[in-house]
């Protein structure tokens, strides 16, 4: 079982969803995604999630709870894909990861009895959430949670590159701890982008600076250099070798960048 | 075993304990509860272990290191209780989980054995509870590790709602991540006082601000609106849907907060 | 299996190589050591695994992913000690802790059949060094993964005390959660140095403050008063008792102070 919430660190939210989740399923492995989701931050969640899930072996059940509906009518799914298990709120979190995968099936939590006795309008997570997510974990078929959903998920607008005149436009969706600006574009899309428009190198402009190819990995800049990357998730990055790109250049989530044909 | 520790996560402590007791009880399933209490916050800690305890399965052992007097005259203590284990330093860091069990035995952890050969100073976390803890889950029987203790325990000062001119003034013990004021007044404690009062709806004041009636959930208020609510630990919080009560009012821990019958 | 990296919480990288051991070494337990090691902290990772191995049991392997060298021509190295193994780009993480051990064996990371059948230039971690240290975990004997290394590693220059003018110069190797200052001092090279130079007490210069004595613990001194005491890590530091020494004193890492005579 793997979690990942908008919890933090200062509280025992997370903590006492692993009890309710060992106490049901005593032999559950549970590791930890991630808590530091800013509050209430769905895309961000969902970018992690479509980013960590391949890596895990089958079986996996995969808990999220960055929830900001709780308690109203919001559904809570469960999403059986690729032979892993997703437990989540339906607002749209679960968008990247099931964009990347050929299909999936989808129940709706309703089942009263594989909740915890009394259920707060507050911390669906611990009540309902990691009781199924145990229980799924412990042998439970997915079907058993409720009946199954065949209409429309609550899904999220993708962040996609955009070709504009002479060029693409690709935004930064995530920035990670060492500052490096992870972009929509997936390196596949650079490549066929490259072949149609019979553009050999290119030029990446993030805000008045310029970056000229891509390299294979940080070492190959010197130090303090600006670099562009593919990084780990497959997609473009802009980094600094040994610096943070986020501080240095002052761009953030959301950021646009454009790809041009080096001249 | 669960872990609640103020050594932060800067430092490999945690990581020390969890070694020490994976050497002595290789079947252990450890739990964080949490490392980012402040330096020294022994109540604040014992907010905690009294939210999650309740979550844990039976015979589980909660591990409790904020210890400002490590080294010192102060007492270990191992406490069997609900048919879980608490092993802490004797200075009332257990005092609102124990004053939410039925019944309790208390000894102190004397048993030299039981301890790292080389017990330090400075770090009996690691050296003497961390070890108790792996062998009381591996089922050593708590009256092994020492004398019980029938005089009195350290205990600190409750915080407690109390009876006010045309009120109920209420303490600020906990905020949480998503800014949430959490209170010292439990739902039952509020019935109560609305039935004896006499009192239908209540207002809340928060400064010079004011809240009226309780919500089921956040999102029962609109994006950006003050609400009170029945939160996840059975208590009257002050939230802000989307947002941080605590940032917005800028009140903390200890504040003062009035219940008044809605007029 | 133990995971000291620079990662951080806000990316998922630390819990995709969970999910990467686990597929291959279901029964691995997994710790955390650290992962706010700061970006590229080699010598801080240096001294926090130097801290943790001794208390982890014999089979553990130690994966320490902290790799400003990623995807260059840096080793990837595999070490057999004292019963347990460490997995670690080849740029002087391993200095202190190999240091402190009798004999060791080093080998390549070279076989590519042990790491996933991709692999990135820029997360190695994931892709060599985690399906590495799985199959350690799991049985795989060292040798298998690569040759025998016999050649230098890459050392860094250690933190030492300085015999100077009637004095002995050591420096702040570390500062932790609660803003101790630890030194480059173990208490036998205290002892020995008092020894050889005759000398009975002593004070300790940090800046321009001056502390008298070793205490045993923080609790022996008063409330918010500097104290020097024998750490957890057998080295001396500087503290203040319920207070932050780092903070009060604005002193860090790489700091000096010195030793001498008590008049």
């Amino acid at each position: 079982v793997t979690l990942l919430t908008d919890f933090g660190d200062a509280d025992v939210y997370v903590g006492v969803m692993k009890g309710v989740i060992l106490g049901l399923c005593p032999e559950a492995q549970i590791v930890d995604l991630g808590h530091a989701v800013r509050p209430q931050g769905v895309p961000e969640a969902g970018f992690l999630i479509e980013q960590a899930a391949p890596y895990f072996p089958e079986g996996t059940v995969h808990l999220i709870v960055v929830d900001p509906g709780v308690g109203t009518e919001r559904r809570i799914l469960a999403v059986e894909a690729d032979r892993q298990h997703f437990v989540a709120p339906d607002n749209g979190v679960l968008t990247q990861v099931l964009a990347g995968v050929e299909a999936y099936r989808v129940f709706a939590v309703e089942r009263r009895e594989y909740s915890l006795p009394d259920v707060s309008e507050t911390f669906q997570g611990r009540d309902v959430m990691a009781p199924v997510a145990a229980r799924l974990a412990c042998g439970l078929p997915a079907p058993a949670v409720g009946p199954e959903v065949r209409g429309d998920l609550v899904m999220l607008p993708p962040s996609r590159p955009v070709a504009v005149a002479d060029g693409l436009e690709i935004h930064v969706i995530h920035v990670d701890r060492f500052g490096n600006l992870v972009t929509d574009l997936r390196v596949e899309q650079l490549l066929a982008w490259q072949q149609e428009q019979g553009v050999g190198s290119v030029l990446i402009e993030v805000g008045d600076r310029t970056v000229s190819g891509v390299r294979s990995t940080y070492g190959d800049a010197e130090p303090g250099e600006l670099l562009a990357v593919v990084g780990s998730a497959g997609r473009l990055e802009i980094a600094i070798n040994l610096g943070s790109a986020a501080t240095v250049l002052g761009v953030g989530r959301g950021a646009s960048l454009v790809v041009r044909p080096c001249a």
